[in-house]
């Protein structure tokens, strides 16, 4: 059956690869499973057929047949429990190797997430410059906590799982702020991600889709 | 194996259900699960024995045998694909409930986690009356998403199921902010999560434990 996501019509990053369909991209490389992108342009998010698809009027969603999933923490769980290569077999493992998934979108991800609106919804307020600080504070707590547990280790987990590939995309947000080189095994951790041939591969697929057009917004 | 559970030592909220161990209480009373709950202060939470549990210091976490799993998403997985109950048995329909837990998590309540946020860590900062308005907006936008979705439907996909305990449960947080009361569906759909008799009973045992004591803070 084959797979199809959606992504943006046009790119509001430039294809620097932080919209989300970079997760499920990156996912359905590691388990070396082809697929379709179908384009959405900002208006059409909010139309009836694409909010059948995505109540919440995002990208990216997935179709295989019958089925269809949104959220990219839903769709990479799919993606990770019927092929090999994203979630070790045992039992125990497998359900820790989960909870990283969880931690990435549900710990670590809301702060950086309301660095974002900070800066991009509020960044002409008169409080940002006073605020921001605040802000970065919460995020920084998180990466101080989650430095701590990696250590020198390689991944979170023993091998690299789909709790590594969500945790570092949520990292990967924060690139443009200089918070991750604060913490340089973090950093590093990224970039061991990055270097993946999956990466790589979903990443040059993201990008040629929105090459040599301007980005939106 | 007996399962054990962790839940702060002195309430936060003076026992009313909105601390996170709530969530697991309510998903191991719908599977018919004994626990045993191990209490933590707010000292123990940052101490190496508790952080070797759960790296951000935070409660609820989940023992069992030899596997220990934080994150409440995880857990509540965890639990619903052991036990009836909690998961349709169907593939489909099991992916998409789970899509729910994740829309609990990772869309609904970052928003909501920002409002809390904004009204205790910056409740007394100058900016605060003049940014409230627009981080309930940001929460607005999400319900009124959400309540289109839901309808005049019981639950988000058919028969109740963890991705519902788990919205119910995001959404709970909302109560004293009267949001959620503009939204009539949202408010009976929340109102039908705390009618089933499971969590009926994890109410009641969580606030059992804090009976006749202060809340914290």
């Amino acid at each position: 059956m084959s797979i199809v996501i959606t992504a943006f019509a046009r790119s509001p990053d430039g294809g620097k690869g932080l919209a989300r369909d970079m997760r499920v991209r990156w996912a359905l490389e590691e388990a070396g499973q082809p697929y379709e992108v179908r384009l959405v342009s900002f208006a059409a998010l909010k139309e009836p057929a694409h909010r059948a698809l995505h109540p919440f009027g995002q990208i990216p969603t997935y179709e295989e047949g019958g089925l269809a999933l949104f959220e990219t923490g839903s769709i990479l769980l799919h993606i990770a429990e019927r092929h090999a290569g994203l979630l070790p077999e045992d039992g125990d493992a497998r359900a820790r190797a989960i909870t990283w998934i969880f931690a990435a979108l549900n710990t670590v991800e809301p702060p950086i997430l309301e660095l974002a609106n900070a800066r991009l919804l509020e960044g002409e307020k008169p409080w940002s410059r006073e605020r921001l600080p605040l802000v970065e504070g919460r995020v920084r707590d998180r990466l101080r906590q989650l430095s701590v547990r990696l250590g020198d280790a390689g991944w979170l987990e023993g091998a690299f799982s789909a709790g590594d590939l969500m945790m570092v995309s949520v990292l990967l947000r924060l690139k443009p702020s200089g918070l991750l080189d604060e913490f340089p095994n973090l950093a590093a951790y990224v970039a061991r991600g990055e270097a993946r041939p999956a990466y790589q591969r979903a990443f040059a697929a993201q990008r040629a889709l929105y090459a040599g057009k301007p980005p939106a917004g």
